[in-house]
């Protein structure tokens, strides 16, 4: 498709790097930005620009945050003895959103994967260890993803904290609630089967 | 999802203000954004400000362009005596894609309908009849969607052109070239039958 204007065509091209957008679908969203104001066009572009300069990472748990501390790490409430791993600041929003957990984050902002180029030091490895072993903390769960990316990560950091006196934990992996077994693929019925737990009512 | 910071949730229902764009994708995005250097994000921002502030509707056809007449109207080695009458942008771009149409176009801006509070005056028909009634023209060809809406504004610029002596025409509606009959609609098949042609080779 042959954009006829070169301003068009950049925006579509900036539009098109953002990840699952495609050309067409990117030049859709163009051309619905051109019809719009230009104030709500500034709106939208300074948004991003705000965002950049406006955000930080929480110095503790790497999770995102409009101050140097973010407002889980800042919760007295919260139980700051128990750490989950999560790959990214989305896990930290899917788990927040089930208002289950009580404890604390690390985030790693990736996952070992050699494939990408991304090994132990381009994550935020050394801080997990550092806090775990100059801090109080009495139990880690991991809760990256079942890939073999995750479980490779999930082992490396096993290996640097199995000599400390922390318990190291990870989420269940087995059948989804609410789903019907024979739609299960193999490997996780057969960890829900190894992994059962006793029956409680 | 609670997002934990204003600046990002400010970004996200931006994001999510882009049609077909939900919110945990535009999250997606902003996350990905995030990530990106200032420059980046800045020549990003940018391209949206900067197209809104170059871009010009074309006086003649009101297609986009970088200049007050764009490069289909311009080209003198277009039949300018032949109209297509499109919706949109995107419409011209698709038939330019095909490569086999040398007249020029008319963008109508949209479709009559009511529903949405559309009516004739918000779309470029006075245009489009001035252009017919005071220029050299032979054909007009509809290429509008092939729905109610369509249809109406279709029949209503008919109306206004029916005693000019200009040939109107519509784009040929059937059965897709390379779909199977089976997997047809009964409307589409039924107006391919109607508007059967002679055979071809």
């Amino acid at each position: 498709m042959k954009i006829p204007s070169k301003h068009i065509e950049n925006a579509v091209d900036q539009m098109a790097s953002l990840p699952g957008i495609g050309r067409r679908t990117a030049l859709r969203l163009v051309l619905q930005l051109m019809n719009r104001s230009n104030e709500e066009i500034a709106a939208f572009s300074d948004s991003f620009i705000e965002m950049k300069e406006n955000i930080k990472q929480c110095k503790t748990c790497g999770n995102v945050s409009d101050k140097e501390i973010c407002s889980i790490c800042a919760n007295p409430n919260r139980n700051h003895r128990l750490i989950c791993i999560v790959e990214d600041i989305r896990d930290v929003l899917a788990i927040e959103s089930t208002e289950t957990y009580k404890g604390v984050y690390h985030v790693l902002g990736g996952i070992i994967s050699p494939m990408d180029g991304i090994g132990p030091s381009d994550l935020a490895i050394p801080e997990l260890i550092d806090r775990v072993e100059n801090g109080d903390v009495s139990e880690v769960v991991f809760a990256l993803s079942a890939t073999m990316e995750g479980d490779t990560t999930n082992f490396f950091i096993y290996k640097k904290l199995k000599d400390s006196d922390v318990i190291i934990s990870s989420i269940a992996r087995g059948v989804a609630v609410g789903s019907e077994l024979q739609y299960a693929d193999e490997v996780t019925l057969s960890r829900s089967l190894i992994n059962r737990q006793p029956f409680s009512r």
